[in-house]
């Protein structure tokens, strides 16, 4: 047990090597199925070479945006004792394993996806398991190269910084510098992972209401029908966005969840047997056996005839992933962190410790990981229940489409808007629980607890594509009814399944940002974020309206790009002849070229609000006020999330009832019918609504947060350095308090 | 001078009276005017009958309300020293003053519709002055109704508690309680706000929804046809909705604008020629000056030609005002307030006096109005901007038509959502700037300043509907062309001023939340609102998702109403034979009872909502977490408000773009057009964004923010009396204090 005590911290970059090399396994299975006949391999192809074009396009732009960043963050690295030019090199590091994950989902899947369709001409449990398969790829490489670039680095500033410099503390400036540049590692992810997430949902809705408006509603052919020209922009946008960008996205949660975990461990006083830095470890070691029961819960996915539930096989794996990583979480609790109270360092004045405002044991930490594993559950149970078909939000909308387009817009608006009610109150709950039960470390240990399970949540995330796309390629090699049926099947398990991941996305995003925003709060030095000061409030209100104008931009980007797509279509259906007859080609890669470079192009300004905002608040008005800003940013930015994600997924799932037929005021209603074209404008409303906005509003916080926390030493120096103004002000707070608490006598020690 | 030093308290009702005489002389002017023959005479009484009818069965359930209120109200009064059951008295007159100028308004504004409509007969001249008039009758009723209550019961309340009683001090606690009592006043006021806002939005909507989908969209008839069952149903909406709703909420901030500064005023201590109580007057008789201003302006609105601007001469007359009372303030400044530096008795210590964090002065404060002013005017410009015909977000939507109703509606969305960024930036640097300049008391005295013409804003808002039903008026009763074209003259011109007038009482709401928001958390006794402590971040989540569901509750109601007034309206068709032809009148009444029965019971869930949360969620978690939870209410509310409004501005006016001909790539489009048709649906959307849930914003703001101030002085006893927890708090941020802070020695004094 000693050697484990003193080994533990190189153990853990070794649970990202085992999934790694799981990965590895799962993926050379995959390239070895089946890739079928000539047309299916000639489609794959063009799907795949779509979307290496836009990675590399993608590529292009961000890497003048990693260098010039990086140099900035080197120069601003040499100014404050508490961070180091280091920083970016973490920096560059974390965006590299970011965009590298990303591409290596986006393999696997181009590669996964007509494999699964050729699996799905033999039988629907062999195609669960190509397209699921392919989906813990995605997952065991995210969540390995997670663990292993977090780790090491980890170890590497450690020992610079503090583990071989005497005199250094684990709780004190030493550790803080480490820890803010291990925070570049973070940045640098969360950064690819907004143009990612921004760029591809971009993409991929652009693509696909153009690919509607004309051909489904136009020209009156079936969706991914090949003559489409849109069609295999649409495939690749499914891969770009809905992979790629949701793997950039859930890497960037999962490192970020961690790192602010890390940063408020430091600050607790812990006497354990790893050199009082268990706190600052527990969050890795969680993640690494989630890692570890991932693989266990996805080994247990697999059904065994063509009437077995699909969405039952996933939730046994996924829950058996979690309930394994629970128990284990507990004993590794118990193992980890010594007994009694813990405190934190900012309640130690001159030697003298204080009570905590609130002790909490390394039960309440158990505890607080419970509450983070219930606030996601619970969140992606709401979320179905806002989406699903047959339930009153869905059918709500299908009735409200009986009288036009217009009754089921404003259906669909009322339903999102809604929808907001229970996972706020779950969300607020979880602050409070988590809170109560082990302080500010709490809240950020639940969120890591919530986490931990990354790599599963994302292999089911990511198979929800992979069917869809083997669907997209069985209709347009115009395969046998029943490969679609099958395909069918697996899609609409993964449109639940998006859904789900879409509520586990947006709660795992706000305790993140959370986490991120009590870490900043200490790393900036200062007490309160008090919105009852002008400036503050002021602070609150601009940082409340960033996500408007951030969701605005996106919406009007996937508008006027889908505008383009539509003017495209329409140019070749009336200049080629003989696509509607099968005789000629579709130009496909000229409408891949629309949306590659109109996603490019429309991710960089919301991108930037994202980055420049909390650093030009900062700097010109102070720590507080940005406090005031990110905490406007979190609280309308999960409102905006959750709003728009729900309402999307309901209008989708309201048009997909039609397809089944639905029985409106005695009668029954079908495709074509004209509640049906209405629930149709639903639809392609909520597409960026969900694909695009919607899941954004998660990087933006998030990311909002972090390059707080890494420009908070400088404010700190700033704020020490301040002439009368701030000291006054300080001087005035305590007064006040004296003078209307009931306690008037002030204790001073030292 | 002396003598109006000593009896000014006694002039500021004196304002509200002469407001009234001119209403009386307006009002009397306007019922001699010609009411048209026997149709005209006919239908317009079929309006005024469903608007009373609707004020009826409104005022029945309120009646209820109040009671059950007051009786609460008068018995919470008993518990605490700093309250009195006297409160339930000035909370029952609030709301019956309110109701009455809702009254006032709507009896003058349906008899005006019809004589403006005969107006429209001779000139466009004779048509703006009936209605303006009318309009003017409306804004004098609400203002003066206003002057007079507040003036009345203050002059009372400050005699009963403070002069007569030896002792009390006009800082201290008998002009709290003072205070305290009068804001009972203010609740009622805006209790009825609450509902006559949402109910008159809910009626005005699912008529006007009602009556195009099946009158326009299935029936192919204009709008105001009188084959329209749900045409007088409609005609009613406007006036209930846009005159007796804008009434009220207008009444409301007026009130809660004066109180709010009357109480922050409590904590200046102020060495003037009034006894002490200049800040405390001031608010008033800005208002009062306002008022007087606002006949003056009223006096220069008028037109000579057909030819002359309607627009133009209305500015004028707003201007003046505006203007006229900005150089009246001034000298009132000057005159009332002490020189020398003002601080607060909060930062008073046991008798020391410590300096301000920011001290401010008479300039200071008038600064502030200024601030105000201006504040009030860049948001009327960029509403107006965002809702204009010919400008880029109206253009954007026209061409976003072309591809249909889901790129119309996206077009919409995003407009709405980009509209918050320059509202919210002006307002935090009104927020910054007013109190930069006067402290909170500068935030609250820049509302009170921008709300003081009041009477002319609502004199504005009001002449629009009014000449909307004009026109519906000449519309059923088949006038010659021409008076139609004046009319739609006016009507056009009352567009855009609905348009400002919704940026004026967003912006007035916003500000007199914050103002309430600033004399809550002095009155409930707490110094922070730290959003860094988890019980108020989660009560900043929940507060913010209030407008959410609020707004969904709104939207719902409509739709659900519409779908029951379709129905309703496709039965009369299809039962009653003739109703095309003329030869049948269609059964009116049936609507107008749908609405009425919809509206007032729709009303109540979301009115609840406003009233009970800040009780419960103050009661259960205390003043600081309700703080948390107001802030998040005000900046999501402000935020959802000029989204839903400015989005349902630019969808009215995209379509109405299309009845004079839109441009689009090359095309021309008119009414029944593809595009045109798509641009309705956008409208429709907008309706209940724009007039139920939109405008609701402003009084749910304002309505949680009083409710929160009357519940304050329990919160605060609450605190006093509470067991360790809180005091243990307030040691430790003392301490903790002292550790961060460049500072470490703490003053003690006493």
């Amino acid at each position: 047990m000693d050697f484990l005590n003193t080994y533990l911290i190189y153990l853990i970059p070794v649970f990202g090597l085992i999934g790694i090399a799981f990965m590895a396994v799962k993926a050379a299975w995959v390239t070895k199925q089946d890739a079928g006949d000539g047309d299916m391999a000639t489609l794959a192809g063009y799907i795949a070479d779509g979307a290496m074009a836009f990675l590399r396009a993608e590529w292009k732009v961000l890497s003048y945006f990693v260098v010039v960043a990086g140099i900035l963050l080197a120069w601003s690295g040499t100014t404050v004792a508490t961070s180091s030019p280091v920083i970016a090199v973490s920096f560059v590091i974390g965006a590299f394993l970011s965009a590298f994950a990303g591409y290596l989902g986006m393999r696997i899947a181009t590669k996964a996806n007509v494999r699964t369709t050729q699996a799905a001409r033999t039988s629907l449990a062999q195609a669960l398991k190509v397209s699921f398969t392919g989906g813990t790829v995605m997952g065991l490489g995210v969540a390995g190269l997670a663990i292993i670039g977090l780790g090491s680095l980890f170890i590497v500033f450690y020992t610079i910084y503090v583990k071989n410099v005497v005199g250094a503390t684990v709780n004190g400036e030493a550790m803080a510098k480490a820890l803010d540049v291990l925070a570049g590692f973070s940045l640098g992810a969360e950064s690819i992972a907004l143009f990612a997430r921004v760029g591809g949902g971009i993409y991929t809705k652009a693509a696909d209401v153009g690919a509607d408006l004309v051909g489904k509603v136009e020209a009156g052919i079936p969706e991914d029908d090949v003559r489409n020209p849109a069609t295999i922009a649409d495939n690749v946008g499914d891969n770009v966005g809905d992979v790629a960008g949701m793997g950039a996205d859930l890497f960037g949660s999962y490192v970020a969840t961690m790192l602010a975990t890390m940063v408020l461990g430091r600050e607790i006083v812990s006497h354990d047997a790893f050199g009082g830095i268990a706190p600052i470890l527990l969050p890795m070691v969680i993640a690494g056996l989630g890692l570890i029961f991932s693989i266990v819960g996805a080994a247990l996915v697999r059904i065994k005839s063509e009437t077995d539930s699909v969405q039952k096989a996933l939730n046994i794996g996924n829950w058996a992933s979690i309930i394994f990583t629970a128990i284990a979480t507990y004993f590794v609790v118990q193992w980890m962190l010594p007994t009694g109270e813990f405190h934190m360092v900012r309640d130690e004045v001159n030697g003298v410790v204080k009570e905590s405002v609130i002790p909490f044991t390394k039960n309440g930490v158990f505890m607080a990981i419970v509450v983070g594993l219930v606030v996601g559950t619970l969140m992606s149970i709401i979320t179905e229940y806002y989406t699903a078909m047959g339930k009153r939000p869905v059918l709500s909308i299908i009735r409200q489409s009986s009288t036009g387009h217009a009754t089921n817009i404003i259906g669909g608006l009322s339903v999102g808007m809604e929808s907001t009610v229970l996972p706020i109150l779950v969300l607020a709950s979880g602050i409070y629980g988590s809170y109560h039960f082990a302080g500010l470390y709490g809240v950020a240990i639940a969120a890591a607890g919530m986490m931990a399970t990354t790599a599963m949540q994302l292999a089911i995330d990511a198979f929800g594509p992979i069917a869809d796309n083997a669907g997209g390629i069985a209709e347009m090699s115009r395969l046998p009814e029943e490969v679609r049926h099958r395909t069918d099947n697996l899609d609409a398990v993964g449109n639940t399944t998006a859904a789900t991941g879409k509520g586990f996305a947006i709660a795992s995003a706000a305790l993140t940002s959370l986490a991120l925003f009590a870490a900043f709060v200490g790393v900036a030095g200062i007490e309160h974020i008090d919105i009852y000061k002008a400036d503050v409030l002021a602070g609150l209100f601009v940082g409340g309206m960033i996500p408007f104008i951030f969701s605005a931009l996106c919406i009007s980007a996937v508008g006027r790009a889908a505008m383009a797509m539509v003017e495209e279509v329409r140019r070749q259906f009336r200049e080629i002849p003989g696509i509607m007859e099968y005789k000629a080609k579709p130009e496909y890669e000229k409408c891949v070229a629309i949306s590659t470079k109109a996603s490019i192009r429309e991710m960089v300004a919301p991108g930037l609000i994202a980055l420049i905002t909390p650093i030009v608040i900062g700097f010109a008005f102070g720590p507080e006020v940005l406090g005031g800003l990110l905490a406007g940013v979190t609280v309308s930015g999960v409102l905006m999330g959750i709003f728009q994600s729900n309402a999307g997924g309901a209008w989708d799932n309201a048009k997909k009832s039609f397809e089944k037929g639905c029985l409106i005021n005695g009668e029954m209603y079908y495709k074509k019918s004209e509640p049906h074209k209405a629930s149709v404008t639903g639809d392609t409303v909520g597409d960026p609504f969900k694909d695009t906005s919607g899941p954004s509003m998660n990087i933006l916080i998030k990311l909002m947060s972090i390059v707080s926390l890494v420009i908070a030493p400088h404010l700190n120096a700033k704020l020490a350095a301040a002439p009368t103004a701030m000291k006054h002000e300080v001087k005035k707070q305590v007064i006040v308090q004296a003078y209307t608490s009931p306690i008037t006598k002030v204790e001073k020690k030292g």
